[in-house]
């Protein structure tokens, strides 16, 4: 990569915190105007961040790569190391502060643009042993498609793939999919439709930890081949 | 082809398996969410299944075809025999079998994320003489589709395409377009919105092979060369 | 063109009789499963249309040019006749009749899947000034698009670009945008959300063929030159 | 650019009166024909609206470059003044001029198709701070989408993309992202579902202006070099 590091930082910031303002946003937003069918709001949260994430990772792809997520930015440090694609080691840190800090900056954004208290912190308890189960899941399948696409050649449609990808999971997954920690700590930063508990939050983290390494491991048995950088 | 056929079984147990666990999790989360509205439910269940089918033939179709369907397995053989493009025929069992296998472990694993017990069977009867020529005719269009695009050097867009596909196909046929013998296999193990009873899965399946045979032959019809392999 | 008349009819047959099943066949299934909310019940019939038209397009495209529309049909040969890009004038009412027939087929099939009586009409009055203004724009603005694509040299994304303007027009038009003369023949044969009484569908074509000529004077007027053919 | 002034002006008329027909037709659709869900109005709103602005842009792009925007044409000239890449100072008050009489014309034609009378004016107050700073940002991201995709060499993509963003657009930001001025006043001559009060478009205009600005110096900062033109 030849773009300067902070300018890969902004596109980090910029394009997580715009992901978790589209996710608690949207969710505030359908939770208000669908009061009556959980199912009508998920819809409205799943359709936004469908459409949202696809246009974010085409607008920020260019300068960062678009990982906007803790756990593809150690799966391609991990799985570019011998080849020498991947991320440097020592861009791995400032990426994660990144990608955590504009997570939290995206919920006090959703926050303020609907007139809530800006600092806020939910207590919604979302641990279940199927959640975390779903979140394994959910979070193998991303790790597997992202570096799928990109070992044969086909990173330039990652935007619309992981999109809908994500659409898929928020409904087939019973936990909808946070997979991403990033993204989960910032939803600890909002009472609404979106929220989680801070203990929730800890837990879906180890999940989607144990799922990346189901889903590189699974992708070095279907792709044993690096090919070319992700 | 040349990846090895252990690789190319694995991706299509492994497809098979989530595009079960996609239409049975998005469908029992569907019905959960939205307990008033049919229609809504299987709206969120077709719109799952468009944005994870899709991602799904993306994810392994470079490794096997992405065919995760008994049906498009033996029309890419009996179509490709002649021009040497299609299936040997010594893997088209090893297919089937890694696709019912997959089929069975999807419902297994939505049924764990949704915290329902993993073994279930559906008691659901679906079979009324419309269901079957519906079952007809969405299999038929599913094989027409898939090789025509083959046929007309197209198949790199099969993925949106069946995607699309199987999303009107839930709504246009009534009854919900299975199309696929082996997801209509794993659909028996789950009694949620999309489970059905092994004596209607068995009429299903009988239809979907009659569909089969109709597109083939309306494929013929249209595109009597060959063409490029699928 | 270089694929036989006979084959090209039989496309512009099984695509038109297929179009109008998903518009008949997910209407009714929408008006059952959804019977609270017509809203709710449009957006199923219009998500149906718009993965089904994209998908119809894209599989009969190559064969038969992929109208299944007389307005397309006649602007393609009047377009077309000076630069001689066009459909040759004794193939236009053969492609009129196979597609007249295909729309009133695909009633029938929908009516069977359905378990409905497979022959019956529609008394739906649809006839308002509003709702003729709105088939005059919705057919214009149909003309104009497909031919500036072809125009332009786009006639490749024709698939995905009709089928999302149609589910635009199902909504932005106050008459859900019928923009067919054979698709509206054909919904004279079914009585359910999607039909319409023989009398509306008479003032309807009307409107549509005049659109039509607006579309194509819009079309000159932006595009004065031919271009690449259609 | 060498199309001819008035044909570039025909086309950004057209395309900014037929993208309001969209916005405000499909709003007063959904408002009467799902009365009982505002969620329900909007989702259905939004679906015709991405899929609608894509189809303009596609359709009138290669005429006017689709601007439909004051914001996205003075970023346009202003962006590319050094390096003679944008619209040229004096075809952008032309520009605007023709997106407003078509923003205008196409409520008035929404209005007609409904059969409600054509003249008419909103009343409906939506200045909040929440609004404000939701059209700051909506815009901003707007004007960072589509000329990062210009200077990216991505411009061809820019249908989908600017209708995908807005679609998840209607949802993130409280103000359901009006984010252009022209469309803001075409939407003051409708008393319907999406319509705006005058005070309300004022406030909104002067909004969108700042998130104009902030979405250039973004850009700046992520892509200092003018790369292609847009």
């Amino acid at each position: 990569m030849t773009v300067p590091l902070p300018r890969r930082l902004l596109a980090e910031f910029l394009g997580t915190g715009l992901l978790v303002a589209v996710v608690v946003g949207s969710g505030t937003a359908a939770q208000r105007l669908s009061p009556d069918d959980v199912g009508l709001q998920l819809l409205e949260n799943s359709t936004a961040t469908v459409l949202g994430l696809a246009v974010l990772i085409l607008l920020f792809g260019p300068v960062s790569g678009a990982h906007f997520n803790p756990v593809v930015t150690l799966a391609d440090w991990a799985l570019g190391r011998r080849a020498g694609t991947g991320l440097r080691g020592q861009d791995v840190l400032p990426y994660l502060a990144a990608q955590t800090a504009g997570a939290v900056g995206g919920s006090l954004l959703a926050n303020a643009m609907f007139d809530l208290p800006v600092l806020q912190t939910s207590d919604e308890d979302r641990t279940t042993s199927g959640h975390l189960l779903a979140e394994v899941v959910a979070t193998a399948v991303l790790v597997l498609l992202v570096f799928a696409l990109a070992r044969t050649g086909r990173a330039a449609i990652a935007a619309p793939a992981v999109g809908a990808y994500v659409g898929a999971a928020y409904w087939f997954t019973s936990s909808t999919s946070f997979a991403n920690p990033a993204v989960t700590v910032g939803r600890v930063f909002t009472d609404t439709f979106a929220g989680i508990a801070p203990a929730s939050a800890a837990a879906f983290t180890a999940a989607q930890l144990v799922g990346g390494v189901v889903g590189a491991g699974v992708l070095l048995a279907l792709h044993p081949t690096a090919g070319a950088a992700a």
